[in-house]
């Protein structure tokens, strides 16, 4: 099956042929650029799946999955200015390439698109079920962006309150998209229902994936620099069950790292690593992982629809999961 | 006919039966507040009337009515940040009570729950009509934003692009109040165009009052220190009509007052005051206002629906048009 790259490059083709032009152009300009610099495209193809698991022509649910994708760059555009990132994907955030005024406004201008996109599916002919799904899972990813900025400040922060908080910023969007593509391929409730639940679990293994990632991936491997979620004292999965785990000195010490206001960033990651492996954390964290990606494969199975479809779908998100660090 | 403070007073009730007490608190928490500070509550009281025109029970609007007036509440949070407004109806502004990031992130919840009450509206069978006429109106503000910052820095502006940029910010809104409560009350797709081109005609004859208000109006009639566009360099209509009838010495003087770095503000205002007295730019608006007016209230006779009704609605809107200085 092709499918995997197949969906991606249709998103693609579709994406360069909506861009927009209209007045007045600074408002339009950046939302182009936006989502021109890329990213895994990951909600598009959920939703492209969620749709070819019911219909195998896929393409009726362009407009579904590019709404997703303008949703989704709408919440990066205003998280960005509100956490202050200069970069996304590498290159300038918007707030930074413009202004913060121009992020907040075409950013505005984003979400409202892609109601206009939603409302486009088929000329309107599902609006009425996608609105809702659509509409409860934007307000959950704005709670979840909340919730993560409240816990910068937040004294105590529980595995449960965290793990709430990553399933409602990141994982209820990756649900809502394989869900309301199904909508649009005829779905009934039920599947499209269990298709969300499928990408929901999935989402939340991916945020738990790349909280392990980003202080023990390989920087060649992944890009990145290790240690940028140590550095920035952030409530990770690793260091909230790394607080839980430990008692005595390692508590100590732990606090001590995450309330330095002077520091050699490297030491920091260093020591702290060193605590989390003690502690094995990231084998907490590995082991929570698989369990919840067992958990959504077990949900895709009970779907009614083609098991090579399934397991396509199943092959293409397990090509997302790292296994080797 | 008691209907003006009837549906003022019913839509108050209904927003204090409507406050959000959901978690977390500080995302609902700003929403209560800028919607608890007052207002004129033109737009919903619109929506009211536009339903009243065609259904005696003008409530079945009220989820209407309310979308309208988050969604406005909605565009002034956010403008207030772009604004560096610090107050808002004499009360700080969000962004001020709380930080500029509650302001963008409490401003895009609004915004999604705008939608939700929209979609409540009579249990979302009027929602495929509704939807098109509110996302409209809502990327027209958007536009008119944007149009309204791009003239703070742009040299030339004409007289009929400031026109555009008060129609799509501010009429734009009113317009979309009454129509799409005259849609909620069973109007024909007719009749509710008219009552849009009545409001939005109207609209736009409000913001030239507001202009004219600023720089002549009593301080101790209307509450508001006299001159603050003058002050901020504005690009009124009194402005720019200035501009275009002046030449010579006027103009140049016109024009050093816009230019000047430093300078006394009550000297600046009685000077540039002085100009357009000299200039009969208040008249030229005032006649503008005038004429507005009564197009609007010609497209208004035109609507189908009883003729006290409609001289109802009249009466309502002729009270805010300010006749005398």
């Amino acid at each position: 099956m092709q499918i995997p790259s197949q969906f991606r490059d249709a998103y693609e083709n579709y994406l360069a042929g909506n861009q927009i032009h209209k007045s007045p152009e600074n408002l339009y300009e950046p939302i182009n650029y936006i989502l021109s610099i890329g990213g895994k495209r990951m909600r598009p193809q959920l939703a492209l799946w969620g749709c070819y698991c019911f219909n195998d022509d896929f393409s009726i649910a362009m407009p579904v999955a590019h709404a997703v994708e303008v949703f989704h760059n709408f919440s990066l555009m205003h998280d960005d200015i509100m956490d202050e990132a200069p970069l996304r994907r590498g290159k300038p955030a918007v707030h930074k390439k413009y202004d913060t005024n121009t992020a907040i406004l075409s950013g505005d201008a984003m979400l409202l698109l892609s109601y206009d996109y939603l409302f486009s599916c088929e000329k309107g002919k599902y609006f009425k079920k996608l609105f809702p799904v659509f509409n409860q899972i934007a307000i959950e990813v704005c709670e979840g962006q909340q919730m993560d900025m409240n816990f910068e400040t937040k004294e105590k922060v529980s595995l449960k309150e965290y793990l709430k908080m990553i399933e409602l910023k990141t994982a209820a969007l990756l649900g809502g998209a394989v869900r309301l593509g199904a909508i649009v391929g005829g779905a009934k409730q039920r599947d499209a229902k269990l298709m969300e639940k499928f990408a929901r679990q999935m989402g939340i293994a991916f945020q738990i994936q790349d909280d392990i990632l980003d202080t023990f991936g390989d920087p060649e491997k992944f890009g990145k620099k290790v240690g940028g979620d140590i550095v920035q004292n952030k409530k990770t999965y690793l260091f909230l069950t790394a607080l839980k785990k430990s008692k005595g000195a390692i508590k100590k010490e732990l606090l001590k790292w995450y309330s330095a206001n002077t520091f050699n960033e490297q030491e920091k990651v260093a020591a702290v690593r060193k605590i989390f492996k003690e502690l094995e954390v990231q084998k907490t964290a590995l082991s929570l992982q698989n369990e919840l990606i067992e958990k959504a494969y077990a949900e895709l199975e009970k779907v009614n629809s083609s098991e090579e479809k399934k397991e396509g779908l199943k092959n293409w998100a397990d090509k997302l999961v790292v296994r080797e660090i």
